[in-house]
Parts: C-alpha cells; structure tokens; sequence
C-alpha cells in the first residue's frame, strides 16, 4: 500500500497490508522495511510514532490520542518471521505473497503478518471513523521469533521510562488450532529446561568399588523427576508437565565406567508454580539422589517463562463477543501452547491472544485464507468499537 | 636363538628367547614368526609338534613323552600382542628387544612372550635332564589378545579329536600385581555385556500425553539394576559386579520427546551366576519396566566368559611351593582379573595361571625385569620337577 494521501477516506485493506508485509524479507532478527512501512501508514493516519530499537533490533511504538489515557487500547504483534528452512521445498515463492485459490502464501502470511495487517488496518480505520475518547496503542517488534529480549520487552521498557501505557493488550498471534474464531488465549504455561551434570569417578568396569559411577545416580534422578506429580491442574491450567528429553554419556567402551553423565529436562508449568520454586524442588531432589550415591549432581536451568493468566472477565468477554458476533464461533479460553510475547505484556496490563488458524506457521508453503484476513480485520474492528462505547 | 646341534647340552636362556620372540612383529592375528621359532626348537628337543591352525589363526601344540598319558603336565600361553598403540609414544624400537637398565623392553616383553619363553626353556631342560614318565604338553595360540575363537579354543578341539590329553595345566599369563610370587590365579569371574534399547513414541515436550517417553522407563530399568545386590561372594570368588557403562538419547531439541534411548550395563559374575541365568534375570527385570511405563525395552547380550574355578588343592599347592620355593613370597590364590584362555582350558583339565608382574602389559614401553624371567624359568622347571617326582 502506497500513502496514497487520494485514497485517505477508503478503508485500509489488510490483505493488500498483509502482501506488502510479506514482501518484506524480515527473517529474525532483521527488519527488512516492514516497521518503516508500517510507521509511514501509522504516521499518516495521525498516529504518533516512536522506533524503540535496542542493541540491534526494531521495534515501533505508534499511539493515536492522549499519552498515558485511562481507556488506552493496545495491539501487540511482530513482524519478523522464522528462516526459510529448506528454501525447494516451497511451492511459490516466500517473499512473494503470491494469492492461490483463495490463500495469501508466504513465510509470516500465518505468524503473523496478517494479524499484525489487521489489527493496523482496523486500528486506522478506527480512529479516522469514530474517534474515540481514549488512545489506540500499537506495539510492534522486529524480534519474537529470536531470542525476544530487547523486543516487546524494550517497547514495555521504554513506555514506562516515558509514562505510555496500554489499558489493556490484545496480542494479534494465531491462536485457532483449526477453525477461525475458536480459541481466545488468556494465558500460557510456564517454561523451562534443567540441565544436570552429574559426576562421578572413572574406573575399569571389573572394578566398580575403585570408580563411582554417575550413571545410575543420574538415572534415579530422572526417573523419579518423571515420577513426579507436580499437580493436578488449576482453574485455568492443565497439570504441569516434566519431560526427560535427553540422556547422554557417549562413553563407547564396555569395560570402562564413566566420569560424567547429562541429562536435560523440559517443563510446562501452571500458576501453582513459578521457575525460581522448580529451580529449588529441582535442587532438592538433585541434593537428595547425591546424598544417596555419592556422586556430584550439579543443575543449571534456562527460564523461558513464567506462567501467566488473565482470568476470564470483562476483556475475554470484550473480545469473545466481538468474535462470537463476527464468525458465529464462541471461542474457548485457553492457557495452551507455546510462548508469545503475552509474557512480557501481562506485567505491564491486562493481556490476551486471539488471531488466526496457525496450523501452517513456521512451515513451507505457509498460507493463510485471504477471507479470514477481512474476518480478523473486522473482529479487531468490533472489539475496539466495544471497548470505547462502554466503560470497562 | 639359533639351533645350534652344539648347544643342545647347555640350559636354553629364557631372556635370549624372549628376545628372539619380541623381534616376531606378532601383532594380533599375526603369526609374525613366533610359533615358527618355537616349533623349531622344540623339535630339536624331541617335541612331537602340530600346527594346529584354524581359520588363518596361527597355534602350535608339542608334546614330549607318550601321547594321552595319564601324568601329562601342560603349559599355555600366546605369542601375539597387542597393538602398538601411540608408536611416538614409545622410548624404545617395540620389537627391539632392547635390554634397559636390567629392564627387557618391547611388545609382548610382558604379555606373554618371556612367560611363552619361560615355559618353553624350563621344559627343554627338564625333559633333556630328568625325562619324565609322563609326557609334558605345550600349547601355543596365536590369537589371545583378539577375538580368541580360533586360538587354544581351536587347539583343544584338536586335542580332543586326537585324544591328545593335558591332565593339568599351567598358563604362563602374568599374575603379579605388584612383587613377583604374590600371586596364583585359579579361576576367573564371568564377563558379560547386556545392550538395552527402549522405544516409546516422539512427540512434543510440550504434551507428553500424546508421546511415550523411552528415557525414564530406561532410566528407572539401569538404577534398579544398579541397585541391585546379585550375590555376596562365594568361597573363591568376590561378590558380582554389575556397571552402567554408557546410557544415550542424542536428543538436541529440548522441546522434543525422543523415541529413543540406549544403555549398556556390563557384569563380571562369580560362579553364583551363569551367563544364561543372568540373561533371564535381565530380561525380566525389563520385562516389569516395561509392564510398568508401556515401554518397549529390547535386550541382547554379548557374553565373554563364564565364571570358573579349579578349587585350591593339589595343582595349587604344586604352583605356590615351587613359587615359594624359589622367590620366597607365598603366593595368594586369587579369581580377580579379567579374562584369560584358562576360561577354555578349564573345560579340558584343571588349570591354574602363574606369571610375571603384569604392571607394564598393554602400555607404551612395555618392559619386564629381565632377572624375573630367570626366576620365572626356574618356577616352571620345579614345578614340573615336583610334578614328575610324585604321584598327582
């Protein structure tokens, strides 16, 4: 989309938005014109804009209406895209956002240039219709789909520095795992890896007195980790999960006992607990196996995220009726999946995640239905509109 | 050591003949003309010999004396050695045979080829001097340090189809850990390795329910075996060792539940256990692993050796009056260790093992102290001498 400043008063097409994003060639962490393109559509549309890059990576502020209002509606989203994978095996090409039976293809058509189309085009279309009494805030980075540090989270940095705020947040990532309209995210699990060391003393294995072993003590470990119930679910939450995803010694002579041993656990965790009490049930368990066998058992651990909900009140109602109204659907609440950039935002106001069917995201051939970009469009279009015309 | 008719009356030196056999570059399965050498010379000394050779292994048996004689005195032993390994490593030509310092350095200098030396000159000199009613056996293999299957196995099964007949045997393996004299051998534990593989379904480690995880069910397998006491020793023997060698996934993704998991687990058995009743304590205990996780868990198993034993008594007796006899040290009878060719002999005829000290066996700048050779020759020869002058 050119600014076009004769086509002003039409409607900003997010499918058109949606194609121009998809030329842009932003593979994490680059930016590839696409926050430029967005700031100049914003800017034009009397947003006002801010990059709020950190050590490298791109990200754009933009806000229409009064800094730091009480009824500030935020959109969340980004821009990046994860690489290409195996470059022949796609169909078309992924830069091109070549349109095909009805589906716009092209790495980030799915997650999330779309969601991040809709929610600019709805946002503009908006404020120029229907001015509100209030501030639309639009929170984009160029670094989701990489490490995410100096992300959304240096956007949230620089807001507080600067006294910007969002009310709320609603995250434009896909969410519906097969049909639009079906599930609203107002929370996700935790997640973190553990990883032990455990060592012992090497010996010939004729001699097993003169060695000490670290295999079998780190084996004790895992399987009573697996073992382990860490609960039974919670309002929001399905139980924790711990997951043993590897093992390794590499030690490839029967007859010798080996000095070292590793193994890597991965956990899923709802609000009965926080990374920093894992990290110490963690430690406690390591404490005992070693207490027990003699050999040294030694964790470190990588914390993805800490679990977070937004229980269900007047901002999943805001949007499961916008939804509801627009696709027929009513949505579930979930705390599914992965991580998204929700994580950060839900420290800063209250946050939650609805978009479109992500079945093809981080695929070749990823694609999305052009119809289901109007769709989302108009969902953000009527959730906005809900949110000014009442007070929340 | 040339055959020389004009030496035949002069005592054959073990240290020169040593020497001679350090030169043969019998890396195993070489013959490298060592059994060559000393099939001369004992045909020279009224040995009746046989190349006794089985799928390109190199063995040599001699009798002097009567065939099938009730009073027959066998020895056994190797003339091949292990690789050089690091050859920069070494001080010294490894086939050289030079003599350091009162010290005979080389490959094989150790294992075996001076107590191959040792035997082979007390027995000429015995059935030169005092001929014996009876008949003395030699038994030579080329292939000890390797997969052995063709080596003494093969000889016996000659030996056997020919009536030839050892009524006891004496192999010339080194024994001494330390000081020469401290120690007879008279059996051996059993060597066996058992290879697990446990098979589940991958999945994401976000989602365990929808994958079965290999890693702990393997893992709970390896600490119960670890755990487990098999025996508290017998009569002869220590108690049996069991050692988790190795246990391995090479899963890099930590967001990935493997399908797969491998562990090796290694068990020198006294003669409480067979390698077949092992194998179905194994088996069961994965068996109940598995009833337990719903995870596949395959075994198979390599066995080395059974465990044996020649009880002390009189073959003991005859070696360690000869050993304290002739170096004043009263040697201990002893089942440690690993593997030696007696697991085969056994089968044949009562066996003991009496040698050098064995410290250097294997390593660079292998080297055995050149007055224990002489001492080693003189054990041999009272042994026989003691053997030949009393009924057995």
């Amino acid at each position: 989309m050119t600014i076009d400043q004769t086509a002003k008063n039409t409607p900003v097409d997010p499918v058109d938005l949606t194609a121009q994003l998809v030329r842009c060639a932003s593979v994490t962490p680059e930016e590839g014109g696409a926050l430029v393109l967005l700031q100049g559509l914003l800017e034009a549309a009397g947003f006002h804009c801010t990059r709020t890059d950190r050590n490298g990576i791109a990200n754009l502020y933009a806000r229409w209406g009064a800094k730091g209002h009480s009824l500030s509606f935020g959109f969340n989203g980004h821009t990046d895209v994860v690489p290409l994978g195996d470059v022949a095996a796609w169909s078309c090409d992924p830069f091109g956002a070549e349109i095909r039976d009805g589906w716009l293809m092209g790495r980030g058509a799915c997650d999330m240039k779309s969601g991040v189309a809709a929610f600019v085009a709805a946002a503009i279309d908006f404020v120029k219709d229907t001015p509100p009494e209030g501030a639309v805030v639009i929170a984009i980075t160029g670094d989701e789909e990489g490490d995410g540090v100096d992300g959304t989270a240096a956007i949230l940095d620089w807001m507080d520095a600067q006294s910007e705020r969002m009310s709320i947040c609603l995250v434009g990532e896909p969410t519906c795992p097969n049909t639009f309209g079906e599930m609203i995210k107002i929370g996700r699990r935790g997640s973190m890896t553990a990883y032990f060391t455990a060592t012992g003393v090497q010996g010939h294995a004729a001699y097993p007195h003169r060695a000490k072993n670290p295999v079998p003590a780190l084996a004790r470990l895992v399987d009573r980790l697996a073992s382990a119930e860490l609960d039974v679910g919670t309002d929001h939450f399905d139980p924790s999960t711990l997951a043993v995803t590897t093992f390794d010694v590499g030690n490839p002579a029967n007859n010798v006992i080996p000095a070292q041993a590793k193994a890597t656990v991965n956990i899923r965790f709802n609000d009965t607990h926080s990374s920093q009490s894992l990290i110490a049930w963690l430690n406690a368990q390591a404490g005992a196996v070693a207490a027990e066998t003699g050999i040294d058992i030694q964790m470190s651990a990588k914390v993805s995220g800490e679990s977070f909900v937004t229980p269900p009140g007047a901002l999943s109602d805001l949007v499961a009726e916008a939804v509801e109204a627009e696709t027929g659907v009513v949505p579930v609440l979930s705390t599914s999946g992965g991580t998204s950039d929700a994580r950060y935002v839900r420290a800063h106001c209250p946050v939650v995640e609805f978009g479109l069917v992500g079945q093809s995201m981080h695929q070749v051939d990823e694609r999305v239905e052009v119809s289901q970009i109007h769709a989302l469009k108009a969902v953000y279009h009527r959730t906005l509109a809900a949110y000014f015309a009442q007070p929340t």
